[in-house]
């Protein structure tokens, strides 16, 4: 290895700037002198052997600066993050520098083996990475402390200093990116590996369940239309819709993960150990011994973070989700109340006030949503999750569980305590409706309105930058800046986690739900890739092998469903008619009925594997070949040990 | 590796007999010849490599073989069949020949490297895959049809031509067991290393489960005494034991799983790879390649398999469920026509024949049970299943099924359609007792009798054979080769878990169950580890990572238990009395309790990991290093490639 290393020595005339580094404007010298010398270092004195470059802005300022690294660089930069990439031989392998030539497409000058979002995050991952070695602070600001094995790049951002780091987009790639996924009006699925190849596996992985799900939504649209269209309301019709939505609801979700298989092994996440995942950068603990990689890094008490998650966030959580139910049972109350004040006096302004409520309502909910997000995200900050994947599960977990209560909550008492299936069905509609345009507004009419006034904002400056050489490159740059931060696919799952809610939940009340869904999502994958590509900073790539905790929550959502969905058809008249004698027997079939779903839907995800067998075999096969290969090594080390 | 089998030509002196292979009397000589051949030929021409000696009998007859290895046979035979063991670092790790020396205890001189249960296993092993080459069938039996790749023994077993396999008892080593697990009154845990040592792992996880489960019993059945003793019936202290008995249900199988992982951890079966089982002997199919390890075995297509299950086994059990079922609505109805028949005639006849239909019903669920047995054991062997843990936990799931209906199904109609709890508490004290007392007969005075019988035949053969040198192995082989054979701990599991059913399922109608239960399982072990060491053949260690399908047995259990507990308070009369006026409000609140109750078992069950957090990181760590060494290997080859 040690001899690989000293190829980038040699000087690469070629430089390719892949990611950008913000300071702060008036940074001091030393500290920029630090820093870039500690990025260019060489991997044997603690640096990242990364290059440098500043980017030359029109006050002379020097706080942007340009990233990038050799070729063999990023080849070795791949083996330590462990990118898995298909071998000659179809399989796929984490690369290994020496082993190179047994890849597919691997050629010395061919520089598109690994793709530019790879590079990038080979990149991000070598300068969160950084980590302080005997320094106490940073360079220049001695309020900023550093300790061994504090990431750099973390402790600059907390500390002011450095505003942002982001990938460059590729305007080439993008423009074919975007022609052959919303250029054109075709009908087709989506170019996932093209996304994948531009965005990462993570993003590549949110469309294409957005599109699956699409597709899934429609047999449930197509049997929904005609109970709308002819108003049938019989029992059995009802009955058969109800029980082929809870059933479809499961199968979707099972297929759901073998087909996530076969895509994430084909982009090798799959194969990709989550156990070695290095800390993420805002872990911190006294520097120890890793016991599974024998290797030094921060080490922080399971136990602890056990401590604080149970004694400590739930608790929190419980408290806000009792608090949110509070509100609500005000809300129903000043409902009430106003409903009453108009009764008594009729006038315009109590007219008014009826809707009062309602607004109320609507801004403390906003309001508490984003104090609660805020608090989620330093709660699971404070637990001190060693790997970025488990921070965001506990993270989602918790804002999940609130916003499910926000959304679902007073359907829940309408359609429970009121035994109001009017009431329920007109509310259903509204929220589903409304949240929908609202969303398809903020995601595709204000981007686009933005992303106008951007490019007006980005003329001008450019005007006054003429004369420099490097235009292009700076207009990109400055242009790139400026535009939002996507902050993860977070926000798109929720919204599809709550649409799956409006329409598996309530389905047999508002069968609807599923027609509005599926118009929904398709203008949704057209808004959110205009969004990928246009409105936001290009993102770094995330390798991943799944959605992660959301297949665990749409699972619960089915399972919920399957209890909603049982009361509401005991609670029907028609069903009511049919034992016109008993409540008791007609509870009691209701309870037997939703006990037998529930079975069927467990012994369904417990039959259908998660994974494809062929996918099985070749996970296997890796597993049996490395085995192998661990007892090949030890009888080697027999070997020598007998020669000794 | 090919010169380390050369050893093995030189003459073995001190010949240890492992395992008997009893032939049917009278078999062919060159039927013999031929199968000693291959027993004793070189692995590369197909043989097993081991050592085989006729054993004299009194009659002359050469039917009987004993059949050992040689120490570095077996240390051989232990990496082919992938033993886990210590290594002088306290890491657990594959055992290879060649890294041997790193290896706890390893010695070339210590014969004790290996237990006398692995040398068995691995001689097991290396018997049953001795496949058939060119042979067309066996010779001097051309009925007997052979075809590359068929197991001989299992051709030689259905031809009848090999009687019986069965590993020989070490008498010194059985001694000490005996003395230390049941010799001696004592207060304590069983030796379940030394258990391990010398019966197997799956033997000493049945025995670690049974004293695991008797434990976990007690404060179960600590709490029930006073509900007896005082007749407690108050709604409240009710529900506070029954649902005490939930959650700790669920709390002591989810413990379970941790417990079984860290045994098995030090047991090395837990890293022992189950995707490289070698095909059962039972398997058949074409020759082909094994994607996974790319090995030569027979092929079977698993979609053929799938429709076998799908749709002949599973039609066919819901059938025989649907006839059991009947025949149980047939006893109620002849029941209640000899109560009739009473009530009209009130004679000496008539009160005897209220006896029959219990008596008939009885027989016919015995006889049931046992073509039932017979019908899913030659169903499980007609869908193929490829490894041994599979086709067990086809056959498993199927007998369970039908047992669980016919013990418990009389309880449910009782419960559930009678409405009646004293005939519940009755019938269900019945059943528990007379199930118990019976099964202490056949498993402690039954063999007791039988093994005094048996020890008299001996002695009277031993009279006549004592001019033999060899006397006591002769005596000890023709001993052992009369005892029963042991059938797996199916019937052992099975007797637990329907004992869990009846603890579980009614325990809010019969707290004292637990008592009895815990009462039962001391003497279990007692008699369970007579009925090994003194009654039955020694079986073949079977190396096993956990109790595999009884694990979802037990906790499907303790899903219904919920249930059924949940009911059975909504219909006592305590609670009936809380809700007077409405019926209505009774059955909503006990459905929202029960699922409250299910989703916290849920919960626990996502929340308690199967794995003590220091086995998983020993496992990932082992998973880490061999990943490594894969990398290593690679680099070496493309070091070597490059040199070309």
């Amino acid at each position: 290895m040690a001899e690989s290393w000293s190829f980038l020595d040699t000087f690469e005339s070629n430089f390719r700037p892949l990611v950008v580094i913000e300071l702060a404007k008036g940074t001091k010298k030393e500290t920029i002198e630090w820093f870039t010398k500690r990025i260019v270092d060489k991997k044997a004195n603690g640096g990242a052997q990364l290059l440098v470059k500043p980017l030359a802005t029109e006050n002379g300022d020097e706080n942007i600066y340009l990233v990038g690294a050799s070729h063999l660089r990023l080849l070795l930069g791949a083996e330590t993050v462990g990118l898995v990439k298909e071998c000659s031989d179809n399989s796929m392998r984490a690369f290994t520098y020496s082993s190179r030539k047994t890849f597919k497409d691997f050629a010395d000058d061919n520089q598109n083996f690994l793709t530019m979002a790879e590079c990038q995050y080979i990149i991000k991952h070598e300068l969160e990475n950084l980590r302080a070695k005997d320094e106490k602070m940073i360079p220049g600001y001695p309020q900023a402390k550093l300790y061994p094995g504090k990431s750099i790049v973390r402790r600059l951002l907390t500390s002011g200093v450095l505003v942002q780091i982001f990938p460059l987009h590729d305007r080439e790639e993008l423009k074919k990116l975007r022609h052959s996924w919303y250029g054109r009006v075709k009908v087709g699925y989506q170019p996932l590996d093209e996304i994948r190849c531009y965005f990462g596996e993570t993003i590549a992985l949110y469309f294409g369940f957005l599109e699956y799900f699409t597709f899934a939504l429609i047999p449930m649209a197509v049997i929904g239309i005609p109970y709308y269209v002819f108003a049938w309301e019989d029992y059995d019709k009802y009955v058969m819709f109800a029980t082929f939505n809870l059933l479809w609801s499961t199968a979707i979700l099972e297929v759901w993960k073998r087909i996530c298989a076969i895509m994430t092994y084909h982009w090798g996440t799959l194969l990709m150990k989550r156990q070695f995942e290095e800390p993420r950068p805002g872990f911190h603990g006294v520097l120890g011994v890793n016991p599974v990689t024998g290797r030094e890094e921060p080490v922080y008490s399971s136990i602890k973070r056990q401590l604080r998650i149970y004694l400590v966030s739930l608790p929190f959580v419980c408290l806000c989700l009792y608090f949110s139910l509070y509100v609500m049972m005000i809300y129903f109350d000043l409902e009430q109340w106003a409903l009453d004040y108009h009764e008594e006096n009729g006038s315009n302004f109590s007219s008014l006030m009826l809707f009062v409520p309602s607004i109320i309502y609507a801004v403390v909910i906003e309001i508490m949503n984003r104090i609660y997000r805020y608090a989620a995200e330093f709660l699971t900050s404070w637990e001190n999750h060693r790997l970025e994947s488990s921070y965001q599960n506990h993270l989602i977990l918790k804002v999940l569980v609130f916003n499910f209560l926000n959304c679902f909550a007073s359907l829940f008492y309408i359609a429970f305590v009121l035994f109001d299936m009017k009431l329920l069905r007109q509310s259903l509609a509204t929220l589903l409706i409304t949240s929908q345009i609202l969303n398809q507004f903020a995601e595709s009419l204000l981007p686009y309105w933005l992303q106008k006034r951007q490019k007006m904002r980005m003329k001008k400056r450019v005007h006054s930058l003429k004369k420099d050489t490097d235009l292009s490159l700076v207009e990109q740059v400055n242009l790139e800046k400026e535009m939002g931060t996507y902050f993860g696919t977070f926000d798109d799952y929720l919204e599809l986690f709550l649409q799956f809610g409006y329409v598996s939940l309530f389905s047999c009340v508002y069968p609807l739900a599923a027609v509005f869904a599926v118009l929904n999502n398709v203008t949704e994958i057209y808004s959110d890739a205009l969004k990928m590509c246009r409105v936001y900073k290009r993102p770094f790539a995330e390798p991943t092998a799944n959605i992660g905790v959301w297949q665990l929550a749409f699972e619960t959502m089915s399972v919920i469903s399957v209890v909603t969905n049982c009361i509401l058809i005991g609670m029907s008249p028609q069903v009511n008619a049919l034992f016109p004698d008993s409540k008791m027997d007609l509870i009691l079939t209701v309870a037997l009925v939703e006990h037998l779903l529930l079975a069927i839907k467990f012994i369904m995800a417990f039959v259908i594997p998660d994974k494809p067998r062929d996918i099985q075999i070749k996970l296997a096969r890796l597993e049996f070949e490395s085995l192998e290969a661990l007892k090949q090594q030890q009888m080697q080390l027999a070997a020598e040990s007998l020669k000794e």
